[in-house]
């Protein structure tokens, strides 16, 4: 009796196991061991920095609305195509086209320095003759909201926010605020023009743009950055106790809209070819470095983990899109075009992945997805073993490009690239390929193509996902 | 007998040690006590950093002839007189007088690329419209001289020569000869103008300036620097094999010489105060940052171990005297000024200290004595072992500084500042006070000042050295 009693337990066991097991394990194992391919292959793949090599040496620099914007439009359809992608295509999108011009920033009083300076994305110029005011210091918005009335009228306003170093880039939500809304605050309460300690980590003398966004019905004035060491020196000016003097002068402007485009490339599914797995990252860059970590990583992530799982042996079966958006930097209208065009298609986009957050190494693994489906995650995450990541939670938030559809109720698998010291170098002069590290690429297009690949492959439906955070931007 | 014969032997040997002790130890015990006395004061004292804070802050950069300049000799001049130097006075120097203005790189073909550009000191500047040519690859002066005649005949030459890393500055050295003799190698060849690899070894965008040396009878070419990453991508441009063209402008120019001044301040000798121990840096910087490792930082080691030494309750045998030179960067003129000066003075110049080479901290003890004398280093290396250092040679340079002194056969002791991280950041734009690490500062002065002290105690003659090596610049 015992025995036939274990025997039955024993049974009962190992079917509760195989129950289980088909519920966690939702993946066939020729995928996961196409997976367990494919992660090694891009461990020693080259091709992703010989893609954001040749994109910032061949290309360089690449604003919205610049001529290096359109040479990247033609660089991107060119690899594309050479990398047997399918369905190469470019959708025009309108992108604004604003001109940096020069920008200076000295200190007059109480002790001359002449402070390397960016003005920030969409700033208006000076006068060619430029601005000399006394300055005021605050930190952040609501302490300028807390000053006594008048008390920046005429003057340049200075806000001395500094930003958290974080590795899941959090700082970076906080500390935007100031250079998105601080040039209008300042204006409504009759500033001439706003200085802010630039929104990133670097100890080095690199200022740091991005875009400011005008509030309507407000004079315009214009914003401008400087690098944390010279915010730092101008702050020991203030301890002084003595009139800060600044003269700050721009010849930034803005021209009409040009059209420039995403584009688009795919490996091409096979039974589920209409659900549509979207890889994005964005073409367009900042003007000072050539935008090597942001975003030319990203391209370079997404085209290699695509071109790595076009070269299996099984075609996947869902479709894997690559969508290199335009103009992230500068409204997210290449986003915005995208999604509208996708309620016109007749496929549906049923889990996403953005890279824009540097050239790795990926540390974590996040989602958003139906929490019915987190067990196919799980999967796809011990598939990552290798790679060494944490698990994430399920609160993800995509990127600026996937915004659209993620709030569609696009689920949402997040490789999450180490922010650590990517504010370092985001949106400076010194975004070069000289920051990008080969191995750190290589691990993130291994944890990419993964995920990507298992996420066409899953047997069941992918579902919707009804609650959405905002992205980070 | 045997206890005795032991006894006899015992004495033998106390005595024999006694007179070893007497040999080794050339310094009394209350001397020993009061450097650990003053290396641990140094490692709490705060009046090093807020020297350098001051100094970046309230001068700022202070090329050779500016009006930095002439501030930095009023604010050492009244830092002086605070800290109690005694017979605080400034010595005229005349100075070069040049004027970088403004600086252009771009790659025209075969892809367009803006390159941040220093050009190097003492440069003449190109026409107002600049100059376009074709650019010509080589390494250094000796693959220079190898091409074919003509071969760079009215083109830009571009040298390629990357300066290895090194903690004790030696790649510098190597490296600077293309900085120094390219730009007149290359005008010899018909070359219309240079631009160098900087001599630096960041892998940030930062160009890195320096003084550059026109040979005569050769016209004067425009000689330019761009960072390691520009440089990077100026030679994938190359890689490609199709022609480079670059074009460069310049405005900077030679104004007529002006004075400046070498500052001095003692804390006097007793016994032997005619005798000089000498602490030199210099007080001039570079002008696109604000020369807080280049060298602030040695301006404020210096200062604050000569203040601490003043302030121990036992006054100095020999007289510890701080000279803070003018032009160190430009032609060493503050230098050869001082040296002529010292031939006509009664004190002699017995032992020296140069602090140029960054904020520490302290490596390496070497020394370039007589070497009856080395003793007396071992002992001054005993009391520096809280400080962890090495034992470094008896072939020490000193620095540019000290050279005249030196070749007239002043002793040089050295605590070697450690330069490994020094050249990612000397000479650019990047020099400010973010850069300097307090408790390595601390340390360095720790090293600096127990030095200084025991060399002014020794109880010998320091003796003069025939045998000298050219310095590092």
């Amino acid at each position: 009796m015992r025995t036939i009693k274990s025997l039955l337990i024993t049974v009962s066991l190992l079917s509760g196991l195989s129950s289980a097991s088909a519920a966690e394990n939702p993946l066939s194992k020729s995928d996961l061991g196409a997976a367990n391919s494919l992660r090694e292959r891009a461990l020693s793949d080259t091709t992703p920095w010989q893609l954001v090599e040749s994109l910032t040496t061949e290309v360089g620099a690449r604003p919205a609305g610049s001529a290096g914007d359109k040479a990247a439009i033609q660089w991107a359809l060119r690899e594309m195509k050479r990398l047997g992608f399918s369905n190469v295509r470019s959708m025009e999108v309108t992108v604004p086209h604003w001109i940096r011009g020069e920008a200076e920033c000295a200190v007059l009083a109480p002790w001359p320095l002449n402070i390397p300076t960016l003005v920030l994305g969409g700033s208006v110029g000076t006068d060619p003759a430029g601005i000399e005011a006394e300055a005021v210091m605050v930190k952040d918005i609501a302490a300028l909201a807390a000053l006594p009335a008048g008390s920046v009228k005429d003057k340049i306003v200075y806000f001395s926010n500094r930003m958290d170093r974080t590795r899941d880039g959090s700082g970076y939500g906080r500390g935007v605020v100031v250079r998105a809304q601080g040039p209008s605050a300042a204006a409504a309460l009759g500033a001439r023009a706003v200085v802010i300690r630039s929104v990133g980590t670097s100890s080095n003398r690199f200022p740091h743009t991005g875009a400011l966004r005008y509030q309507a019905n407000i004079p315009r004035i214009a914003g401008f950055a400087i690098s944390n060491p010279d915010a730092d020196a101008l702050e020991r000016q203030f301890a002084s106790g003595k009139p800060v003097r600044l003269r700050l002068r721009s010849s930034a402007r803005e021209l009409p809209p040009e059209l420039s485009a995403n584009v688009i490339g795919e490996i091409p599914g096979t039974d589920r070819a209409n659900e549509i797995v979207i890889l994005g990252a964005h073409l367009d860059s900042w003007d000072p470095g050539v935008g090597a970590i942001d975003d030319g990583a990203g391209v370079a992530i997404m085209m290699g983990a695509a071109k790595l799982i076009g070269g299996l042996d099984t075609k996947p079966r869902r479709t894997i899109r690559v969508v290199l958006f335009a103009n992230e930097e500068f409204g997210t209208s290449g986003s915005r075009t995208y999604t509208t065009a996708a309620q016109a298609e007749s496929v549906r986009h049923v889990l996403g992945f953005e890279a824009d957050f540097g050239a790795g190494p990926v540390w974590r693994l996040s989602s958003r997805v139906n929490p019915a489906q987190l067990p196919v995650i799980d999967q796809i995450y011990r598939s990552l073993a290798p790679l060494k990541l944490q698990r994430g939670g399920n609160a993800a938030t995509g990127g600026a490009d996937l915004d659209g559809l993620a709030r569609a109720g696009m689920a949402i698998l997040s490789p999450d690239l180490d922010g650590t010291k990517y504010f370092d170098v985001h949106h400076t002069a010194n975004d070069t390929l000289a920051q990008v590290e080969p191995a750190a690429l290589q691990q993130a297009v291994a944890a990419y193509a993964v995920s990507a690949w298992l996420g066409a492959q899953y047997s069941g439906e992918w579902q919707a996902v009804t609650e959405v955070k905002p992205p980070r931007r």
